[in-house]
C-alpha cells in the first residue's frame, strides 16, 4: 500500500513539477528572418488593432426590444366647395392611438352620400357600348361594384351595383388641400430595454426633462435629443419635397439609433433620429401612398357613408439598436483564433526556410531528426503536425 | 552611448534576422502515419468543406430593418335578408390604411340598431328560473352587460343593461357570406435596408416594373417575383381549405424572405414568398378568428351602434432577411481556430506514439530531453504544453 | 514510367507513413512546473466550465418570427351625467381586430356634438384682452383651431374656428369612468417559429387544452402557462397602481419570453410571461398615456362628431426568443479556439523559464540550437514563432 502511495505520489510531483517546452532551431538568416517577423508584425496589428480596437472583438452584443408611442400635434385648415374647415389630430391621424406605424392625412378625395344603389361605373374603368359588354352578376377587379349587366348611354359605361355615386379619383387636388400639415409636429416617446446587459433607457435621456420638451424642436446640429419633430423638417431631412410627397402621398422611415457601449457609463447611451424615404422611388412603378377610409352613418333609415381615398405620409419608427459591453468568452475567443493565425506564420515561414533557401538541407537536417537509421534525401516534406 | 546605440542595433538586428522555429522528430511508423494524417485530413476537410463552403464562414452576416404597406383590391357582394349590399375595401379590411397586419372580413354577424337599455341575455349565457337567480349590479365576464336583478320569463334568463338587443352569434353564417373575398388580390410593397452593408433593396426588383405589375399574378413557379397575391391562392398555399378559414377564420402568415449573397451582384437579392397558417390547429382549443366592431351612430337624438361580429382571415406580413457578405474577421477567425483544432490532432497522434505503440520508449527518449541528469523511466507524461 | 511511378508511391508512402512530433525539453523545475500546470489547469476549467458548461458554447442559436393575436373580454359601466352606460370590448379597446399592441380605455373625457364653427378657445389656451391679441388666420401648434382675429369677452380667450365646443380637458375624472376594466381579462395567443431549426410552438402547449382555457387564469406560481389574464393582475405585477395607471393612462409590456434548449424534448419549450411599465417613470416630464378619437355621424344634413379624450392602459406583446441546439461549428471553433489559448500558456511558462529563473542560460541552450557556429550570449529573446 505504501508503495502504491508512493508511486502515485511520485507522479503527481512528476507532472506538477515537470515542464516541457518544445526544441527550437535558431535560425540567423537575414531573409527568413524579416519574412518571419513581417508576418508575425501582420498578424499581431491584425488582433490589435483590427480585431480589439476597430471591431471592438472584445465585447459582447445585444439588441433591445424596443416600445414607442407617437403623439401628433396641430391643426389644419381647408377651404374648399364644401366650406370652410379645420382638421385636428382626431380628423388626420390613421389610426388614432399613437402606434410606431401611422398616416398623416395631407391630401384626399372626399365622396360624401354613398349609398347602396345602382349607378354608372367612372368613364375610362368600365368602357361600353351595348349592354352585351356588361356581363352581368360579374365584378371587374379594380370596379367599383357588381354589374348589373345595363350600359348607360350617357357615360358610355357599365351600370354597377355599388356604393353610389362612386368616387371619382381621376383628378388628385393639386396643390394639396392640407399643405399645412407642414406646421404639425410629432412627439416620439421611445422606450428600450437591453434584456442581456439588464438596461432600460428612454429617449427622454437625462437632459431632456419637462422643462425643455415643453420649447424644444429637433434639429440634428442644435437639437438631436429633442424627441419633437416639425413635419416640414422630417421631409426636408429625408431628402424629399413637401409638396409632392403631400399630393400623392409616401412613407418616410424614421430610424431611432441606439448604438450604444455599457463599457462607459449608461448615460452616453442616447438615441440618434435619422430620416430616409421608404419603398425608393422607381418612377412610375407604384409611387405614392394612399387608402380608402368610409364614415358609416344613418340618414332617414338609410345606411350611407363618406367615403375618404387619403393620400397622406405613412412614418414608421423604425427602432435600431446594438449595446456593446466587454465579456470574457469574445475577448479570449479572439485572443486564441489571433494564437491560431499565429501557427500559420510559423507554417509559411517553415516553408521558405526548407523549400527556397539555397543551404534547405542544412536547416531540414538542423530541424528534424530521423527515427530510422538510413537517411533518406526526402524530396518533400511539409510540417504539417508543427502547427 | 555610443556603445548603447551599438547594444540596441545589435539586439534589434538579432530579433529581425534570426527565426525560430520547433525541431522536429520525423517517426517512421506505418501505423501513427496513417492515423496522423487521416485526422489531419479530417480536420482540413472539416475546415474547408463545412465552415468555408458549406456554412459560409468566411461572410458576416446581418438582418435588415424593413418597412411593408400592403393594399386590397376587390369587391364582394352579399344578398341576405338585409338586401343587395357590395362590399369594398373600406367595408372590408381592416385597418384600412395598409399595415403589414391586417385582417379580411370573410363571414360576419350584424347586429343593427343596437341602443343603451335593458333587455334579456343571450339564451345560455346566464340561464335563470326566478329573478333570486340574477344577482343585480354584478357582471358575468362572458356577459353583455351588466344584470339588472330581473330574470325575464319568456327567454328564462336574466335581464341586462347593455346595448339592446344584444347581438346572437350563437349560429355563424354558413356558407361564409364573403366567399367572393377568394377573387380579391393583395399586393404587397416591401422595402428592406441591410445597415451593416448600406444596401436597400424592395421586393419591386429590376425585372419588376409597372408594365409587370398591372397584369400580373402570383405563382409560386411562372411568378415568383409578382407582388400581387389572389387570396385564394394564398389559401391554398398555405394548405388550408378556403371555405372553413372564411367561415370560422384564420391567420395566415406571408413570410417575405430575403436570403441575400452580397458577393455576388446585388440584383440577385430577390424575396422569396412563402405562406403558411398561424397558431397551429389543436382542433377544439382556440380555432377560428374573430373581433367585435362598432359603428356609431345618432337616430332622434338617440346614440346607436351597428355591432359586427366579424369573422375573417389575419394576414401577417413576416420579413425574414439574413445578407452575407465576405469579411476578413470571420474568416481569419475561422482559419484561426481551424489552426487550433489541428494542434488537436498532433496531440491525439502524440499519445499514440508515447503509450500505445510497442517501441513507445524509444520514441520518448527521441522526442524528451530531460534537464536532469539522473535520467528516470516516467510512467505517465503528457505533452499539454506541446500543443 | 515506372521510375516515375515508383517516385510518386515512395512520396506518397513517405508522406502517409511518417509523422513528425516537436522535440521537447522537460524542465524538471519545480517552480516553472507548478506556474505551467497552473495556467494550463485554469485554461481548461475556463474552456471547459465556462465555454461549454455555463455559455454553452456548442449550441448555436436562432431567434423566432412571431404572430400575436389578443382578445379581451369584460364589461365596464359607468353612471355619470349622461345617464348609465355600459361598455364592451367593441367600444373599449382600439383597435377593435386584436393586434399586438393595443390600448384599453380606462378613462375619459367626452364631448359630444360638436360641429364645424366658431366658439371661443379653452380658457389658458390662449388668452387675450383685445382682438389685437388674435391675429385672424394663424393657428397655435397646441389649439383647436384657426384664429378668427376676435378675442371674446367672456371668457377673454380668441375666437377659433374649429369643431365647437371645444374640448375642455383640463380636469380628468378621478376616480377615473371605468375602474371596473381591472376585472377585464386578456387572452393572449402567440405562435413562434425558430426557422433555423424548423420547429413551430404555439402559447397554447400541451397541458394548456381548451377545458383549462375556458376555466384558467394567469397566476405565476399557480398558473404560469394559462394565457388568460386580469387586467387588475397584470398592472399589479408590472409594480403599478392600477387606480393611478386607470386615471391618466400608461403602457405595459408583456413579455412572452420563449427561451428554449431544443437539445431536450420540444415539449420542455414553453413561454414565460413578465410584465414591466414602460417608457419609465420620469415625473412631470410625459406621464399618462392618451389620445383623441372621433365619431362622426350627420345630424340634420350637418356633419357632427362625438370626440373622446381616450386615457388607458397601453399593452404591447413583446416576444423575446432565443433557442439552442448542438451545432459541430461552435463546438468545434469553442475547441479550437480554447487550443489556441493554451499556446499562450506556453509562452508565459517559456517567459519565466528564459528569463526569470537563475538557471536562465542552462535553459537557453536546451532549448535552442544555433544554426551558426559563434555561439553568442543573446541579450533578449522572445519565443514569438514557438506558439
Amino acid at each position: 500500500l505504501t508503495k502504491m502511495k508512493n508511486q502515485i505520489t511520485s507522479a503527481l510531483s512528476d507532472f506538477f513539477f515537470e515542464y516541457e517546452t518544445p526544441r527550437q532551431v535558431l535560425v540567423r538568416n537575414r531573409r527568413v528572418g524579416v519574412v518571419c517577423r513581417l508576418i508575425q508584425l501582420g498578424v499581431l496589428v491584425y488582433i490589435i488593432g483590427w480585431v480589439f480596437i476597430y471591431e471592438k472583438g472584445y465585447q459582447s452584443t445585444d439588441t433591445a426590444v424596443s416600445s414607442v408611442f407617437t403623439k401628433m400635434k396641430g391643426v389644419g385648415y381647408t377651404n374648399n366647395s364644401g366650406g370652410e374647415r379645420v382638421w385636428d389630430v382626431a380628423d388626420y391621424v390613421f389610426p388614432s392611438q399613437g402606434d410606431s406605424s401611422f398616416v398623416v392625412m395631407t391630401n384626399y378625395i372626399m365622396t360624401e352620400g354613398q349609398s347602396m344603389g345602382t349607378c354608372p361605373e367612372l368613364p375610362g374603368k368600365h368602357n361600353c357600348n351595348t349592354d352585351a359588354d356588361c356581363e352581368g352578376g360579374s365584378f371587374k377587379r379594380t370596379g367599383n361594384g357588381e354589374m348589373t349587366g345595363v350600359c348607360v348611354n350617357r357615360t358610355k359605361t357599365c351600370e354597377v351595383l355599388a356604393w353610389c355615386p362612386v368616387e371619382d379619383d381621376r383628378d388628385v387636388p393639386d396643390p394639396p388641400l392640407l399643405l399645412s400639415a407642414e406646421n404639425y409636429t410629432l412627439f416620439i416617446k421611445n422606450s428600450v430595454t437591453f434584456p442581456a446587459f439588464g438596461v432600460s433607457r428612454s429617449n427622454l435621456v437625462e437632459d431632456v426633462d419637462s422643462n425643455y420638451i415643453s420649447s424644444c424642436l429637433y434639429h440634428p446640429l442644435s437639437a438631436p435629443l429633442c424627441p419633437i419633430f416639425k413635419l416640414g423638417d422630417i421631409i426636408k431631412l429625408s431628402g424629399l419635397n413637401f409638396q409632392t410627397v403631400a399630393k400623392v402621398g409616401g412613407a418616410i422611415g424614421i430610424v431611432v439609433d441606439w448604438t450604444c457601449n455599457f463599457d462607459v457609463h449608461v448615460k452616453h447611451c442616447k438615441p440618434e433620429y435619422t430620416f430616409h424615404g421608404l419603398y425608393g422611388s422607381k418612377e412610375g412603378s407604384s409611387v405614392g401612398y394612399n387608402f380608402r377610409f368610409a364614415r358609416h352613418y344613418m340618414e332617414d333609415k338609410i345606411q350611407k357613408r363618406t367615403l375618404l381615398k387619403v393620400f397622406g405620409i405613412r412614418f414608421d419608427i423604425i427602432v435600431q439598436s446594438l449595446a456593446r459591453k466587454f465579456d470574457i468568452i469574445p475577448t479570449l475567443t479572439a485572443i486564441g483564433s489571433g494564437v491560431g493565425i499565429f501557427g500559420v506564420a510559423t507554417v509559411v515561414c517553415d516553408l521558405v526556410l526548407l523549400y527556397l533557401l539555397p543551404k534547405r538541407e542544412f536547416y531540414k537536417n538542423m530541424k528534424f531528426k530521423y527515427t530510422d537509421t538510413q537517411v533518406q534525401v526526402r524530396p518533400s516534406k511539409m510540417s504539417l503536425c508543427s502547427l
